[in-house]
């Protein structure tokens, strides 16, 4: 009796662990991304640069254009805190695709951006393009950004390497 | 006996299936998502547009500064094959860093990249930047690239939202 629970206990055990790993990630798991990268567009849009760092894993890079990547909570609170400082600094993004990886601790979440700042003539500069963000997952189960990316989709003024 | 077989079996797979997901991925895993993105710079800088392509998962994307996102192998040939037309187009890329889930179906590369054409004067146009790539392992065992995406890391010209 003890033997046969043993036996069906490790088959439930092999069932729930590996789930993820033969069939397709779960739609939970996926809205959980989807969720973490909602969560931190509120962050930005509340320009609170704390709440907004503390999005990322410990390691994590902001790969900015323009600008060489930076990566660690202090240079990502500088480079966060730069943009929000920005007179009329405005931020929204759509999230388009969300993937993950069938063990479930790694993902991307896609999409495209709207942004715009005054200049210091007060004109209003618009920009619109694209991000990539590689989220994984934590020990207590959070989803952090380890690499986040952005690029516009806006021709290049004359002269700029594109 | 068959009993004992079939808890002995179940077991040696329980552990063989399940160890990437509790453990470190393999350094065997690592190896072969580098050696993917050094084969696909080798196919960049022989300019071939056909293996440059083949890189890329049926449903990838690239998402070049300053055009919109290309997705699909159509979209892709066209971006790359422009590229490889500017006069003296040069690409070399520096793999620093590669990452993987623990199921080893998904993975990510990011680096460096030097790059440098001529323009309709002559004169050489260079850029240096990042780059980030999220591979998807196919259903054969190769690596194929679901998002490339880069940028640079020089100062954008006056007036070009940064």
């Amino acid at each position: 009796m003890r033997l046969r629970h043993v036996i069906v206990m490790g088959f439930v055990f092999l069932v729930v662990r590996t789930a993820p790993m033969f069939g397709q990630t779960t739609e939970k798991a996926k809205y959980a991304v989807a969720a973490a990268d909602a969560a931190w567009l509120k962050a930005y849009q509340a320009k609170d640069v704390g709440k907004s760092v503390a999005f990322y894993d410990e390691r994590g890079s902001m790969l900015a254009p323009n600008t060489p990547i930076a990566t660690g909570k202090d240079a990502l609170a500088q480079a966060i805190a730069g943009a929000f400082a920005m007179p009329g600094y405005n931020l929204v993004w759509h999230l388009r695709k969300v993937g993950l990886a069938r063990s479930e601790d790694l993902g991307h979440t896609s999409g495209s951006y709207d942004s715009s700042f005054q200049d210091a003539s007060g004109k209003t500069i618009s920009d619109t393009g694209k991000y990539l963000t590689v989220w994984k997952k934590q020990a207590n189960g959070a989803w952090k950004v380890l690499f986040d990316m952005f690029n516009s989709d806006l021709p290049a003024a004359p002269g700029v390497p594109a």
